[in-house]
Protein backbone atom coordinates (compact mmCIF):
# COMPACT_ATOMS: atom_id res chain seq x y z
CA UNK A 1 0.00 0.00 0.00
CA UNK A 2 1.18 3.44 -0.62
CA UNK A 3 2.29 6.03 1.91
CA UNK A 4 -0.76 8.60 1.76
CA UNK A 5 0.51 11.82 3.02
CA UNK A 6 -2.11 15.14 3.28
CA UNK A 7 -1.02 18.48 3.63
CA UNK A 8 -3.12 21.23 4.50
CA UNK A 9 -3.72 23.53 7.35
CA UNK A 10 -5.75 22.69 10.22
CA UNK A 11 -9.59 23.38 9.04
CA UNK A 12 -12.41 21.06 7.48
CA UNK A 13 -12.01 23.56 4.20
CA UNK A 14 -11.22 22.27 1.14
CA UNK A 15 -9.28 19.01 2.71
CA UNK A 16 -12.19 17.66 4.48
CA UNK A 17 -13.88 15.82 1.20
CA UNK A 18 -10.88 13.43 1.23
CA UNK A 19 -10.48 13.32 4.61
CA UNK A 20 -14.18 11.72 4.64
CA UNK A 21 -12.93 9.36 1.82
CA UNK A 22 -9.81 7.77 4.12
CA UNK A 23 -11.94 7.97 7.01
CA UNK A 24 -14.66 5.69 5.27
CA UNK A 25 -12.89 3.23 3.33
CA UNK A 26 -10.28 2.83 6.70
CA UNK A 27 -7.14 3.71 4.55
CA UNK A 28 -4.16 4.85 6.61
CA UNK A 29 -2.55 8.24 5.74
CA UNK A 30 -0.70 10.60 7.71
CA UNK A 31 -2.79 13.64 8.13
CA UNK A 32 -0.57 16.44 8.17
CA UNK A 33 -1.93 20.04 9.68
CA UNK A 34 0.11 22.84 9.35
CA UNK A 35 0.29 26.14 10.89
CA UNK A 36 -0.81 29.62 9.70
CA UNK A 37 2.49 31.13 10.49
CA UNK A 38 4.87 28.51 8.70
CA UNK A 39 2.66 28.85 5.92
CA UNK A 40 5.13 31.37 4.22
CA UNK A 41 7.98 28.84 4.17
CA UNK A 42 5.58 25.61 2.64
CA UNK A 43 4.04 27.61 -0.09
CA UNK A 44 7.18 27.51 -2.27
CA UNK A 45 7.86 24.56 -2.30
CA UNK A 46 4.71 22.97 -3.52
CA UNK A 47 3.63 22.92 -6.87
CA UNK A 48 1.12 26.12 -8.09
CA UNK A 49 1.73 27.45 -4.36
CA UNK A 50 -1.55 25.85 -2.87
CA UNK A 51 -2.47 23.61 -0.23
CA UNK A 52 -4.36 20.83 -0.26
CA UNK A 53 -1.42 18.74 -1.74
CA UNK A 54 -2.01 14.71 -1.49
CA UNK A 55 1.67 12.86 -1.66
CA UNK A 56 1.96 9.05 -3.06
CA UNK A 57 4.84 7.43 -2.30
CA UNK A 58 6.84 11.17 -3.54
CA UNK A 59 4.27 12.18 -6.18
CA UNK A 60 2.26 15.20 -5.18
CA UNK A 61 -0.68 15.72 -6.09
CA UNK A 62 -2.44 19.35 -6.09
CA UNK A 63 -6.19 20.42 -6.52
CA UNK A 64 -8.47 19.13 -3.90
CA UNK A 65 -10.63 17.83 -6.21
CA UNK A 66 -8.29 15.74 -8.04
CA UNK A 67 -6.70 14.55 -4.75
CA UNK A 68 -10.03 13.20 -3.25
CA UNK A 69 -11.18 12.28 -6.66
CA UNK A 70 -8.04 9.82 -7.01
CA UNK A 71 -8.63 8.37 -3.50
CA UNK A 72 -12.49 7.55 -3.96
CA UNK A 73 -11.83 5.97 -7.43
CA UNK A 74 -8.72 3.89 -5.15
CA UNK A 75 -11.46 2.47 -2.74
CA UNK A 76 -14.27 2.23 -4.81
CA UNK A 77 -16.59 5.61 -3.70
CA UNK A 78 -16.03 7.41 -6.76
CA UNK A 79 -18.81 5.41 -8.82
CA UNK A 80 -19.46 1.93 -10.41
CA UNK A 81 -19.49 2.52 -14.32
CA UNK A 82 -17.85 5.45 -15.90
CA UNK A 83 -21.47 7.23 -16.73
CA UNK A 84 -21.99 7.16 -13.07
CA UNK A 85 -18.63 8.28 -12.31
CA UNK A 86 -19.13 11.38 -14.73
CA UNK A 87 -22.65 11.91 -13.16
CA UNK A 88 -20.63 12.04 -9.45
CA UNK A 89 -17.74 14.49 -10.94
CA UNK A 90 -21.02 16.38 -12.29
CA UNK A 91 -22.51 16.81 -8.93
CA UNK A 92 -19.18 17.66 -7.20
CA UNK A 93 -18.43 20.40 -9.63
CA UNK A 94 -22.33 21.84 -9.49
CA UNK A 95 -21.55 22.12 -5.38
CA UNK A 96 -18.19 23.51 -6.16
CA UNK A 97 -19.64 26.05 -8.06
CA UNK A 98 -21.32 27.11 -4.88
CA UNK A 99 -19.39 26.71 -2.32
CA UNK A 100 -16.82 29.03 -4.56
CA UNK A 101 -19.10 31.95 -4.66
CA UNK A 102 -18.27 32.48 -1.37
CA UNK A 103 -15.88 35.59 -0.57
CA UNK A 104 -13.73 33.41 1.66
CA UNK A 105 -10.87 36.07 1.72
CA UNK A 106 -12.90 38.60 2.45
CA UNK A 107 -11.46 40.54 5.37
CA UNK A 108 -14.57 43.55 6.07
CA UNK A 109 -16.64 41.54 8.30
CA UNK A 110 -19.82 43.68 6.83
CA UNK A 111 -19.04 43.21 3.07
CA UNK A 112 -17.98 39.17 4.06
CA UNK A 113 -21.76 39.22 6.18
CA UNK A 114 -24.11 40.85 3.51
CA UNK A 115 -22.38 38.75 0.72
CA UNK A 116 -22.67 35.45 2.43
CA UNK A 117 -26.11 36.48 3.31
CA UNK A 118 -26.90 37.05 -0.36
CA UNK A 119 -26.14 33.63 -1.55
CA UNK A 120 -27.63 32.09 0.84
CA UNK A 121 -30.60 33.64 0.23
CA UNK A 122 -30.87 33.81 -3.45
CA UNK A 123 -28.31 30.99 -4.56
CA UNK A 124 -28.63 28.33 -2.03
CA UNK A 125 -32.11 27.21 -2.57
CA UNK A 126 -31.87 26.70 -6.29
CA UNK A 127 -28.84 24.22 -5.47
CA UNK A 128 -30.95 22.49 -2.87
CA UNK A 129 -34.12 22.38 -5.32
CA UNK A 130 -32.02 20.77 -8.35
CA UNK A 131 -29.94 18.23 -5.84
CA UNK A 132 -33.35 17.18 -4.53
CA UNK A 133 -34.90 16.61 -8.11
CA UNK A 134 -31.41 14.75 -8.96
CA UNK A 135 -31.59 12.76 -5.80
CA UNK A 136 -35.45 12.06 -6.73
CA UNK A 137 -36.29 8.61 -4.79
CA UNK A 138 -32.74 7.32 -4.40
CA UNK A 139 -31.29 6.87 -1.33
CA UNK A 140 -27.91 7.84 -3.11
CA UNK A 141 -27.29 10.85 -5.33
CA UNK A 142 -25.53 8.39 -8.16
CA UNK A 143 -26.25 5.14 -8.73
CA UNK A 144 -27.26 2.50 -5.73
CA UNK A 145 -24.68 3.18 -3.09
CA UNK A 146 -22.65 6.09 -1.38
CA UNK A 147 -20.17 7.88 -3.47
CA UNK A 148 -17.96 10.49 -3.31
CA UNK A 149 -20.70 13.35 -4.34
CA UNK A 150 -22.45 12.34 -1.23
CA UNK A 151 -19.68 12.98 1.29
CA UNK A 152 -19.41 16.48 -0.73
CA UNK A 153 -22.77 16.92 -0.14
CA UNK A 154 -22.13 16.29 3.75
CA UNK A 155 -19.23 18.82 3.35
CA UNK A 156 -21.24 21.34 2.06
CA UNK A 157 -24.38 20.88 4.22
CA UNK A 158 -22.12 21.27 7.27
CA UNK A 159 -20.86 24.39 6.18
CA UNK A 160 -24.07 25.88 5.66
CA UNK A 161 -26.31 24.96 8.66
CA UNK A 162 -23.28 26.74 10.60
CA UNK A 163 -24.29 29.95 8.80
CA UNK A 164 -26.38 31.98 10.88
CA UNK A 165 -28.16 33.59 7.93
CA UNK A 166 -29.23 30.21 7.16
CA UNK A 167 -33.10 30.15 6.66
CA UNK A 168 -35.27 27.41 9.08
CA UNK A 169 -36.90 26.07 5.81
CA UNK A 170 -33.36 25.75 4.17
CA UNK A 171 -31.88 23.93 6.98
CA UNK A 172 -35.27 21.48 7.29
CA UNK A 173 -34.87 20.91 3.21
CA UNK A 174 -31.15 19.86 4.17
CA UNK A 175 -32.41 16.01 3.84
CA UNK A 176 -28.90 14.06 4.05
CA UNK A 177 -28.91 11.57 1.16
CA UNK A 178 -25.32 10.44 3.27
CA UNK A 179 -27.12 7.71 5.59
CA UNK A 180 -24.99 6.11 8.38
CA UNK A 181 -22.98 3.11 8.55
CA UNK A 182 -21.26 1.27 6.64
CA UNK B 1 -20.76 2.66 -29.46
CA UNK B 2 -23.23 5.04 -27.44
CA UNK B 3 -24.85 7.81 -29.31
CA UNK B 4 -23.32 10.87 -28.07
CA UNK B 5 -25.24 14.07 -28.02
CA UNK B 6 -23.20 17.03 -26.90
CA UNK B 7 -25.59 20.42 -26.49
CA UNK B 8 -24.15 23.82 -25.87
CA UNK B 9 -23.91 27.07 -27.68
CA UNK B 10 -22.44 27.76 -31.20
CA UNK B 11 -19.20 29.31 -29.10
CA UNK B 12 -16.05 27.52 -28.10
CA UNK B 13 -16.56 28.13 -24.26
CA UNK B 14 -16.78 25.61 -22.30
CA UNK B 15 -18.05 22.88 -24.30
CA UNK B 16 -14.44 23.28 -26.63
CA UNK B 17 -12.64 21.03 -24.44
CA UNK B 18 -15.14 18.31 -25.04
CA UNK B 19 -15.18 19.00 -28.91
CA UNK B 20 -11.23 18.46 -28.91
CA UNK B 21 -11.50 15.27 -27.19
CA UNK B 22 -13.96 13.80 -29.91
CA UNK B 23 -12.15 15.41 -32.77
CA UNK B 24 -8.76 14.18 -31.79
CA UNK B 25 -10.08 10.47 -30.83
CA UNK B 26 -12.27 10.71 -33.83
CA UNK B 27 -15.21 9.45 -32.32
CA UNK B 28 -18.35 10.21 -33.67
CA UNK B 29 -20.71 12.93 -31.77
CA UNK B 30 -23.98 15.15 -32.38
CA UNK B 31 -22.30 18.75 -31.87
CA UNK B 32 -25.90 20.27 -31.38
CA UNK B 33 -25.17 23.88 -30.93
CA UNK B 34 -28.26 26.00 -29.48
CA UNK B 35 -29.54 29.76 -30.99
CA UNK B 36 -29.39 32.14 -27.38
CA UNK B 37 -32.86 33.11 -28.38
CA UNK B 38 -34.01 29.06 -27.98
CA UNK B 39 -32.22 29.28 -24.43
CA UNK B 40 -35.17 29.76 -22.12
CA UNK B 41 -37.12 27.41 -23.82
CA UNK B 42 -34.09 24.72 -23.51
CA UNK B 43 -32.96 26.21 -19.64
CA UNK B 44 -35.67 23.84 -17.81
CA UNK B 45 -35.33 21.10 -19.46
CA UNK B 46 -31.62 20.71 -18.53
CA UNK B 47 -30.99 19.18 -15.37
CA UNK B 48 -29.39 21.91 -13.08
CA UNK B 49 -30.28 24.33 -15.80
CA UNK B 50 -26.70 24.83 -17.58
CA UNK B 51 -24.90 23.68 -20.76
CA UNK B 52 -22.58 21.97 -22.12
CA UNK B 53 -24.67 18.74 -21.33
CA UNK B 54 -23.98 15.56 -22.89
CA UNK B 55 -26.51 12.84 -23.32
CA UNK B 56 -24.78 9.48 -23.31
CA UNK B 57 -27.95 6.68 -24.84
CA UNK B 58 -30.16 9.00 -23.19
CA UNK B 59 -28.12 10.03 -19.49
CA UNK B 60 -27.82 13.41 -19.34
CA UNK B 61 -24.30 14.15 -17.89
CA UNK B 62 -23.61 18.17 -17.07
CA UNK B 63 -20.61 20.27 -15.67
CA UNK B 64 -18.29 20.79 -18.78
CA UNK B 65 -15.05 19.29 -16.83
CA UNK B 66 -17.23 15.66 -16.14
CA UNK B 67 -18.17 15.53 -19.75
CA UNK B 68 -14.45 15.81 -20.74
CA UNK B 69 -13.11 13.69 -18.10
CA UNK B 70 -15.74 11.09 -19.36
CA UNK B 71 -14.92 11.14 -22.79
CA UNK B 72 -11.26 11.74 -22.05
CA UNK B 73 -11.38 8.15 -19.89
CA UNK B 74 -13.32 6.77 -22.63
CA UNK B 75 -10.91 7.66 -25.66
CA UNK B 76 -7.61 7.00 -23.53
CA UNK B 77 -6.60 10.88 -22.98
CA UNK B 78 -6.86 10.63 -19.61
CA UNK B 79 -3.37 9.37 -18.33
CA UNK B 80 -1.93 6.43 -18.35
CA UNK B 81 -2.09 5.54 -14.73
CA UNK B 82 -4.66 6.58 -11.38
CA UNK B 83 -2.00 9.06 -10.64
CA UNK B 84 -1.37 10.71 -14.31
CA UNK B 85 -5.11 10.61 -14.51
CA UNK B 86 -5.03 12.59 -10.94
CA UNK B 87 -2.34 14.85 -12.11
CA UNK B 88 -4.07 15.56 -15.34
CA UNK B 89 -7.33 16.23 -13.41
CA UNK B 90 -5.01 18.51 -10.92
CA UNK B 91 -3.62 20.35 -14.34
CA UNK B 92 -6.99 21.11 -15.57
CA UNK B 93 -8.69 22.71 -12.49
CA UNK B 94 -5.75 25.05 -12.03
CA UNK B 95 -6.27 26.13 -15.59
CA UNK B 96 -9.95 26.28 -14.73
CA UNK B 97 -9.37 28.22 -11.68
CA UNK B 98 -7.56 30.66 -13.66
CA UNK B 99 -10.21 30.93 -16.46
CA UNK B 100 -13.46 31.16 -13.74
CA UNK B 101 -11.65 34.50 -12.59
CA UNK B 102 -12.38 36.39 -15.71
CA UNK B 103 -16.17 38.06 -14.87
CA UNK B 104 -17.73 36.63 -18.34
CA UNK B 105 -20.70 37.81 -17.81
CA UNK B 106 -20.17 41.48 -17.06
CA UNK B 107 -22.09 44.06 -19.40
CA UNK B 108 -20.02 47.21 -18.48
CA UNK B 109 -17.79 47.24 -20.78
CA UNK B 110 -15.01 49.36 -19.05
CA UNK B 111 -15.20 47.47 -15.62
CA UNK B 112 -15.21 44.56 -17.95
CA UNK B 113 -11.61 45.28 -19.93
CA UNK B 114 -10.63 46.91 -16.51
CA UNK B 115 -11.08 43.00 -14.70
CA UNK B 116 -9.67 41.16 -17.98
CA UNK B 117 -6.46 43.34 -17.87
CA UNK B 118 -6.01 43.34 -13.92
CA UNK B 119 -5.75 38.98 -14.28
CA UNK B 120 -4.12 39.23 -17.32
CA UNK B 121 -1.46 41.50 -15.53
CA UNK B 122 -1.09 40.46 -12.70
CA UNK B 123 -2.62 36.30 -12.63
CA UNK B 124 -1.39 35.17 -15.99
CA UNK B 125 2.05 35.20 -15.30
CA UNK B 126 1.88 33.14 -11.96
CA UNK B 127 0.12 30.73 -13.98
CA UNK B 128 2.50 30.70 -16.56
CA UNK B 129 5.04 30.22 -14.68
CA UNK B 130 4.05 27.28 -12.53
CA UNK B 131 2.61 25.62 -15.78
CA UNK B 132 6.17 25.82 -17.13
CA UNK B 133 7.90 24.29 -13.75
CA UNK B 134 5.36 21.36 -13.72
CA UNK B 135 5.95 20.24 -17.40
CA UNK B 136 9.67 20.73 -17.39
CA UNK B 137 11.84 18.77 -19.89
CA UNK B 138 8.53 17.20 -20.96
CA UNK B 139 6.65 16.60 -24.59
CA UNK B 140 3.26 16.51 -22.46
CA UNK B 141 1.96 18.24 -19.52
CA UNK B 142 1.53 14.61 -17.76
CA UNK B 143 3.53 11.47 -18.41
CA UNK B 144 4.66 10.30 -22.03
CA UNK B 145 1.95 10.99 -23.78
CA UNK B 146 -0.56 13.67 -25.15
CA UNK B 147 -3.80 13.93 -22.25
CA UNK B 148 -6.84 16.20 -22.19
CA UNK B 149 -4.70 18.37 -19.51
CA UNK B 150 -2.78 19.33 -22.76
CA UNK B 151 -6.06 20.02 -25.00
CA UNK B 152 -7.45 22.25 -22.02
CA UNK B 153 -4.10 24.45 -21.73
CA UNK B 154 -4.63 24.57 -25.94
CA UNK B 155 -8.22 26.07 -24.90
CA UNK B 156 -7.04 28.54 -22.44
CA UNK B 157 -3.84 29.48 -24.60
CA UNK B 158 -6.50 30.39 -27.60
CA UNK B 159 -8.17 32.63 -25.21
CA UNK B 160 -5.00 33.96 -23.94
CA UNK B 161 -3.76 35.11 -27.29
CA UNK B 162 -7.10 36.39 -28.32
CA UNK B 163 -6.78 38.68 -25.59
CA UNK B 164 -5.58 42.33 -26.52
CA UNK B 165 -4.49 43.36 -23.14
CA UNK B 166 -2.42 40.28 -23.40
CA UNK B 167 1.62 41.08 -23.05
CA UNK B 168 3.76 39.86 -25.44
CA UNK B 169 6.11 38.38 -22.91
CA UNK B 170 3.09 36.32 -22.13
CA UNK B 171 2.49 35.55 -25.92
CA UNK B 172 6.18 34.08 -26.10
CA UNK B 173 6.17 32.13 -23.04
CA UNK B 174 2.65 30.04 -24.23
CA UNK B 175 4.88 27.69 -25.23
CA UNK B 176 2.65 24.74 -26.73
CA UNK B 177 2.28 21.44 -24.93
CA UNK B 178 -0.01 20.02 -27.49
CA UNK B 179 2.18 19.41 -30.68
CA UNK B 180 0.33 18.18 -33.95
CA UNK B 181 0.20 15.15 -34.98
CA UNK B 182 -1.42 11.76 -33.22
MG1 LIG C 1 -16.39 24.14 -12.67
MG1 LIG D 1 -11.55 24.00 -8.12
Amino acid sequence: MPHYKLTYFNLRGRAEISRYVFAYSGKKYEDHRIEAADWPKIKPTIPFGKVPVLEVDGVIIHQSLAIARYLARETGLAGQTPVEQALADAIVDTIDDFMVLFPWAEKNQDVRTQAFNDILTNKAPELLKDLDAFLGDKNWLVGKSVTWADFYWDVCKHFLLLQPGSRKDQRQSCRPPVQTGK
